[in-house]
């Protein structure tokens, strides 16, 4: 593992299949939103990938196995013959400006051994927002990019850069001659944003003309809300106090 | 797209021409330079330079198109035979030491397939100026500085280091058997900066005997000073407001 | 020594050997443990690690005799004829990301050519302890696992992250077909912890059937603890000194 | 220039010379004693070292003539047949770990080709001195320490780390078969230190039984001692000028 590797665990074959690609990044939002898609489509594993640009720690999960870093891909097929999925989500982002570019090819290279014929990253956009999250997008091209309007996403404010997977993926995909759109969702990034992943699978859902129930992403909006609202409280009380502690403090140095 | 490469839009035969470098870097001199050249000159695109070691973000352009980070190479053509030029720019530096080295050769063995007889390169020189920029000329060799200086450049201060592509072409050049020539102009470099860019622009066409219209900068320039007349005006405001609410937490701590 | 190599002292047969590795981290517990199983079992070395990626300095040692920063295996083999050990520690783990896969990449491919059939790597694990330290345990498998949970140690909280060298060795030993368990011992990670390191070895002797005595490490947790009450009492005589100093500057600011 | 290269000025044949390494670090003893032979010996330069793991900057000469980092290698032939000296010094050490490694193997494999049969490392050790500074030694094995101690070193403090060239072309030497000394001159780093030069300098005169005029040493010391008076004062007057200052702000801010 001394570069970046793809470790297939099933040979699946795609017809112009699309990826949709959710790996960490700010408010969580592309890794919450893919991670739903894949509990909800009932989506399976069929590779995972490794590489010796993701940070140096080791994961332990449930059964207390360790397992290293890395990418996985979830593969969905339609009931009606339409558009396959392919689901890209993980623990990590390369964490050097190389291996940033590593990984996007080898995400690639395999997407076009598999056909992929348009891929859409998603990610966050920073803002403090009141309501529903507005989603932005970007693409490979005009007409790429119009479908994303159409499905009720923004254009992107010029000049804005994109940083890590979610635009380099899109950026490299041209060279490849693959489609790609990027739909950044507003969120104050402060913890993982379900809201702004809600706003970016309704537009996901739109253009690929996929049934989707969110209404579990609404419960874990619901979840989320009374934690900030505890968090506000705190701080609250924290605020207050720290003021108390300062007063008698000034006080005691007059004196002291 | 795993090591720095050139792509080539247009093949175009040269007999030697004359590169003119100007990338980001302080005051943005050298890209404030190169792009007015480009503009002024109708220069046209022939050659765009990727690499892994640009930062790991991508751009949206106006049209909402994602765009990697990328160098570009223009080129004019001369009416009367006399010296063709190739105009490079970009968005980015690479970002580490062994990155700036590999652009550098990339660059300079694709000047030197292109027939490249000198490069000139453009950059900033740290200074809070009072009136017309100078530009200060360092070189490959004495002969091709003593051209430098004739246009009405100034030596350069000895032991006086300069970062990034600027220096790094010029020091690499001699290598490849091409004479180069690295202009500083006095910048501030707070922000992008036309009328260093100006300075140096002057020199540039007198060295090269280039018939060059500046009043596309002189607007520029006025344009950044109002600007900055604004800046200053809002930091007095600023500093006089804090002035006050210090005055007044202090009164209020004696109270409290 | 561009590259991370392995230089072999002597060339040792063994048949199945587990290979126990500290390396310096957290609290130095997996340095203290295996160092001691060192000295104690009276192991011998045949191997030496050198890499460019450990840090860019040397060490003296006590004949003034410098040497490169290195990790060293020693072996011991069982009279009885049971398990062999390899045990394997060091002055550096790799100081970046891609430096971390390529040294644990180069260890565990020796291990392979070593007929290694389990690793078992030891570290910290940070918490302001009181009493004795207890041993958490995760695993390349479940029934790995299961005979470090005989031995005495905990399940590892899931979720939490393993740094550096005893994670990645166990997460890429998966990939080699070697079992692989981590012993991370509770340290409050200031100082060269021995008695997380006996708590470790505990576990480790009862896994392996081993007979170890501690004796030795009682003492150095002994002079470890009379160190860290001479700091406690020079920290409380150090925050009184300041005390008396701040209340003097008070009183001298509010005369001058 | 990818990688790190040695470009021959000149094919010097030697018969077992030793190699004198003064690159820049602290306190610059290094490059001021080499420098200093470099000049009192009249050695000529015969190769040169560029690296892209040096600095991303180059340096303008007196001549306005602009050259890439690098380090230098001089040679200089005794009369009576004895030693013949290799001097390397130069403007940058390496960046980056790996590059230190990198820069370290080239300048060795290169010794081995020019049969250098031993190695000495000039650096400095921090230390706030009054008096001589002393210089502690080094080596790859014990009777080449002996040399340096026997020359008027002193043992180094075992377990303190050397860094950089200095300690790691001793460190890598011993794998080459050459022997190596390493000698670190007290200094307080601040600036470059002609005295703590001229004590190394001493060590390496008599093991080499060099005879060498020290007295251009003696004139620079002075030099740096009138320097370090001035900045002795200045910061004196800084210190009270600062004080009434404070006083001043102080009785403002009880009226204000």
């Amino acid at each position: 593992m001394r570069r970046t590797v793809i470790i297939e665990i099933e040979e699946i074959e795609f017809k112009n299949p699309v990826l949709i690609e959710g790996l960490p990044g700010l408010g969580m939002v592309g890794r919450v939103a893919v991670k739903y898609l894949i509990r909800q489509l009932k989506a399976k594993k069929f590779a995972e990938l490794y590489s010796p640009h993701f940070a140096y720690y080791v994961l332990i999960d449930r059964e207390g196995i360790i397992t290293l870093l890395k990418n996985e891909f979830y593969y969905w097929k339609s009931d009606h013959g339409d558009t396959d999925l392919i689901l890209l989500t993980g623990d990590s982002q390369a964490q050097t400006i190389e291996g940033q570019y590593e990984v996007a090819e080898t995400i690639l290279e395999y997407a076009k051994k598999k056909n992929v014929k348009a891929i859409i990253t998603v990610g966050g956009y920073r803002k403090d927002i009141v309501g529903t999250p507005q989603v932005f997008a970007s693409a490979t091209d005009p007409e790429t990019l119009k479908k994303a309007l159409e499905a009720g996403s923004l254009s992107s404010p010029p000049g804005s850069p994109i940083v890590g997977a979610a635009g380099l993926l899109i950026g490299l995909a041209k060279f490849k001659g693959i489609n790609g759109i990027c739909l950044l969702s507003e969120t104050p990034g402060y913890m993982p944003d379900p809201r702004a992943a809600k706003s970016a699978l309704m537009v996901i859902a739109k253009m690929l003309n996929l049934k989707l129930d969110l209404a579990g992403l609404d419960r874990e909006i619901e979840r989320i809300a009374r934690i900030e609202e505890e968090l506000r409280k705190m701080e609250e009380r924290r605020a207050i106090e720290e003021e108390i502690m300062r007063k008698e403090r000034e006080r005691l140095s007059y004196i002291g």
